[in-house]
């Protein structure tokens, strides 16, 4: 490991990228050592290149001097994958063009370290927009999204970053440049290692550049549910009635009332805390039969947002909740499970008991339209009793979702966080040819282990 | 290579799926060494079995004698492919059971040998359906459209096979299984291998089974026009305006009056037989939009299928282009070149050129709304210098598709058809890096290359 002030490797990235762009001490430096979930780790040093060429620079500077690499973007990762020690931190946010919006082939070219906020932004007076919106788009860059393979309230209806992304450009651990993809509505040239890099985590090199899918904004008229339940299996009976029923919600989201009642408390809004809490959007056509589901599925109340202000509160709401959630305790763990829809209800539950077993408060939050939800595990950092307890509720959750046919992540991804379990669910689900694939696909990339090291599938 | 009667290798064969199932000479074995565009290779052997147990046993065996191995389902490839000498075809066809059908989860499971067409008739009792539809969808299965990553008349809206494969089951060539991915709504549990299979041409793996997304049948109504123009232009323009103006048709196909000419003069039909015909599906409340770009666009005529019945004539007569066309004369090239949609019109106006230039005829019919065309290739196979003609003529379509940011394939693959091709694209486009992983992943899989062997990426 290289030391943090070591004098000729910041000397030479002051030659690549100047003195402006070089990090090594003071409040700027110390934002590279924690992600939004307070993982913690100290760089070696942070450099911002201005272009890919300076990209490439690094990557080879680092690899002479056997450095690891961390590409970054806003750092909003949840699971410790954008902190890395003693690692030459690779900030891609100088390169945050839009460098074309394309309305006859629906694309937009841009540069990785360009925010999803601002990328939208600049498509709204085209009237196209990028669906994907993790929690984080307000920050996020666009390289974070296609590292982290990110999802969103949108992706019940628009799926996640993997379904949008045509074409990159990657800064390879051997410091050449390789495109992959083309940016073209179809394309069968090849073995398709754009979906690899989807989703990647910086593991397999540095996201540059990247050719986005555009869509208009909708013209389609939608109306917004807010539903209260007495339970939680509710939430798996209302989604599963829906989507037999061949209506795809495009907002399904639920909280629990542990979530609601923090919201209440942490941001003045004055919610029903009743257990189960569902906003649903569904397209106007459908509203009647929707209805109907809902109280079919015995809600207490169902509250149609009157309008668009309302229906705004309502997001608003949602996009708070798990910092809400989060400032009630001193630690958290955020799960990321994804299930089989039919099987929600029942983990929901689950949650419940694992909560109850091991003295916890776990809200529970979550896209459960595409059976993607978040437990959120609270304990006291000075308390060892707490933090062990929220350990092991942690693995319990994983396990019991495996068990059940389901996976550890649905958009946060692996990190340092849960790469143990990612092991346990490939060997569980997929086999370990599958981990050996997986490895070796990475050796192929990167053979001497410099990207983002010792996370991930390198960890499983 | 292994002889063709080598009774060892029967013997196994026999032992491991019974005598019915082997396939060593006869009008049956003959139909094994040709695909639809009539490539040619003559196979060792053909096993049939009948679950993924056999495959696994078969591939071991054939690991053992060191012969490559060929996975086909129906032979429909127009490159290459599906054809392989010496080699010990795997035929999936036995396999061909549709194993849940999943209106909650809107996913299908199925064994690699079912056809698409047999697959949507399971579900139309459902209400759902499966979007791809290669042109061969009432012949060809499941595991040939992963393998090829398939394209077809819908996919302007629905995208190709890849926007459907959740997850699949692959036996290794080291005669282990795979499991790739999870049928769930969302994952981001490791790199996603799904796609690497998914338009890999048999070369990573044998497909036994896969995950697919379905959906309801859309209940939007659609019109459906027929369009003549003028010149060939026009249609990039068509599809340009429409885009920009935010109209994602539903259906945009593409023939050229050499083609309208051989579909009236073979099947009979009696359609205008303008430079060119358009045949565009768009949502019923932009009909009057649509119209009006039409008109703009300089149609000479625009004819709205007055009902169900005339809407699927046009369909039909569309299906048909290619055999009818392929029947005037005795060899075939075709292309499949898929463009920027907004170079279209351009590039259409340039096959005309080529043709001319080479003294051949190269009716054009495609899947514009999404820059996918196929220029056909004409020649006779008698004459020496029409069929290197037809070589030279291929090649410059290829090279110009390249200059113009395109790629060689869109749908139909790379097979033995295009390598090289392949490599001259890669090389211009995405650069040697890009060929260097693919090359290497495919050893990742498949060290000691056998199957389907000296195609593709390998040849590239």
């Amino acid at each position: 490991m290289v030391k943090k002030a070591d004098r000729r490797l910041l000397e030479k990235l002051v030659e690549i990228s100047g003195s402006d762009n070089v990090i090594a001490d003071g409040p700027a430096y110390e934002d590279y050592s924690h992600d939004m979930a307070d993982y913690m780790a100290e760089p070696a040093v942070v450099v911002r290149p201005r272009s890919e060429e300076e990209v490439r620079r690094v990557v080879e500077l680092a690899r002479s001097m056997s450095i690891p690499i961390l590409a970054r973007g806003a750092g909003s990762s949840l699971t410790g994958a954008a902190v890395l020690e003693g690692a030459l931190v690779i900030d891609t946010r100088n390169m945050n063009r839009v460098l074309k919006v394309d309305t006859v082939n629906w694309l937009v070219e841009v540069q990785a370290g360009v925010s999803l906020e601002d990328l939208n932004k600049e498509l709204k007076p085209h009237g196209f927009f990028f669906p994907p919106d993790p929690a984080s788009s307000y920050i996020c860059t666009v390289g974070g999204a296609i590292a982290e393979g990110s999802g969103g309230l949108r992706c019940v209806k628009y799926g996640t970053m993997k379904d949008w992304v045509v074409a990159l450009r990657l800064v390879l651990a051997n410091g050449r440049v390789a495109r992959l993809g083309e940016p073209l509505a179809k394309n069968r040239a090849g073995y398709d290692l754009v979906h690899l890099v989807v989703g990647s985590e910086g593991t397999l090199g540095v996201v540059t550049e990247a050719y986005l899918k555009i869509i208009p904004i909708p013209s389609v008229k939608t109306n917004r549910f807010l539903l209260t339940f007495g339970d939680w299996e509710s939430t798996g009976e209302v989604i599963g009635r829906l989507r037999s029923s061949k209506i795809m919600p495009h907002l399904f989201e639920f909280m629990d009332g542990e979530t609601i009642h923090a919201l209440n408390e942490k941001t003045g809004t004055a919610f029903d805390e009743s257990e189960a809490t569902l906003l649903v959007d569904v397209e106007a056509v459908v509203t009647a039969e929707a209805t109907k589901i809902f109280e079919s599925c015995g809600a207490l109340t169902i509250k149609l947002a009157k309008d668009e202000e309302e229906a705004e509160s309502f997001y608003q709401a949602r996009t708070m909740a798990y910092l809400a959630v989060k400032s009630t305790a001193t630690g958290v763990q955020v799960e990321d499970i994804s299930l089989p829809i039919d099987r929600l209800g029942e983990y929901l539950r689950t949650v419940k008991r694992v909560a109850k077993k091991h003295g916890l408060r776990i809200p529970v939050n979550g896209h459960a339209g595409d059976g993607n939800v978040h437990p959120v595990i609270l304990y006291e950092v000075s308390d060892p009793k707490s933090r062990e307890a929220a350990g092991d509720a942690f693995e319990e959750l994983c396990s019991i979702a495996i068990g059940m046919g389901g996976s550890v992540s649905g958009e946060h991804g692996i990190g340092s966080q849960k790469p143990r379990q990612l092991g346990e669910q490939l060997r569980a689900h997929e086999g370990e040819e599958t981990l050996r694939l997986m490895k070796e696909i990475k050796k192929v990339f990167d053979p001497e282990g410099l990207m983002n090291p010792g996370k991930y599938v390198d960890a499983a």
